[in-house]
């Protein structure tokens, strides 16, 4: 092993961390939240332009007019889950980047100025801390569950507004009985991987 | 702390690891790519489609072939780096589904039979899959300084095909002398994440 991480953090994070398709009943706190955040916000995005938002649905008037918009076979379990998060890239990041990116504050103008431009970055770097904070939800002792089947347009409407494009949802939770299938399979590196 | 990962995983994969623009000297074996590899390959996709690709450019030949792609403010590091890798999505990741996501191996022609699905699916989980690397190399005890200041067309044509694209391309090595910038801010958990 040549990994500097310890093995039992790397199992947290990816050797026994699973996709989880059930969770117990015992909630996720604000405080767990704020944990994650402060952890995964460090993770680095082009420009520092950090352009994920995240919209907890904590309600159960909120779950309600989340769960139609669901594909059927997520419906269940993002309806038990006991938290559920819709990730967003904001396509406005610009405006904040004269405060993220102090050493070139000209960059919102000089290569952020379309909005196609940013749709581009925001998708990019909105997925990076997408992944960020899954492993982040793991590094709490959590397991995450997310989602693209959904109606996006629906949950874009329904929670967003037009300057925020939904990336993903994720359950949040304690895994619950059998909560996953058995480990898929991996492409072997020299499937992934070549060298020049 | 309500996290579950210890203060010195914490550390090394977000609080202190930092986007490095120098490196020493130090080779980035194959050995230490493997178990970036062997570790990441774990993180989830959606379908467990792994849509990821890493071209390592290892030959001083290929190494002076990815330099005039390079914007001008990449070249000198990504020419100094001990080990560049070109990050792309694979366009045709569903032909490898039936044996990525044994359970419903009618995947592959049941949602990704269309060429621009399979792009759009491709780019979020390539870049998930990209996030998990940047964390991986962390976990190696390397730097990673991902950069998408290049010409994208020129390097899919140089160093890879028409279906894959490129993604972001990053240095890998132990951070040199002034390796970076003083940390930038980040956004308040107010100004990201919101509750209903």
């Amino acid at each position: 092993m040549s990994l500097a991480l310890d093995p039992a953090a790397q199992d947290l994070l990816f050797r026994e961390a699973r996709t989880a398709n059930t969770f117990t009943d015992e909630p996720v706190t604000e405080e767990q939240v704020q944990a994650i955040y402060d952890l995964v916000k460090y993770g680095p995005t082009a420009f520092n332009q950090s352009p994920l938002r995240i919209v907890l649905v904590r309600s159960a008037e909120a779950r309600e007019r989340l769960i139609p918009h669901m594909a059927e076979g997520n419906q269940a379990k993002t309806a038990a889950a006991p938290l559920v998060a819709i990730l967003a890239a904001d396509n406005e990041f610009h405006q904040e980047l004269p405060q993220l990116f102090p050493h070139f504050p000209q960059a919102k103008d000089v290569f952020f100025a379309e909005r196609p431009v940013r749709e581009q970055a925001a998708g990019l770097n909105a997925a990076l801390q997408a992944a960020y904070f899954i492993v982040g939800v793991r590094a709490a002792g959590l397991a995450a569950g997310p989602m693209t089947g959904f109606d996006f347009a629906g949950v874009q409407k329904e929670f967003l507004d037009g300057d925020h494009t939904p990336l993903m949802i994720v359950n949040i939770g304690k895994p619950g009985d059998d909560a996953w299938f058995p480990r898929s399979p991996r492409l072997a590196y020299d499937e992934v991987i070549t060298t020049v």
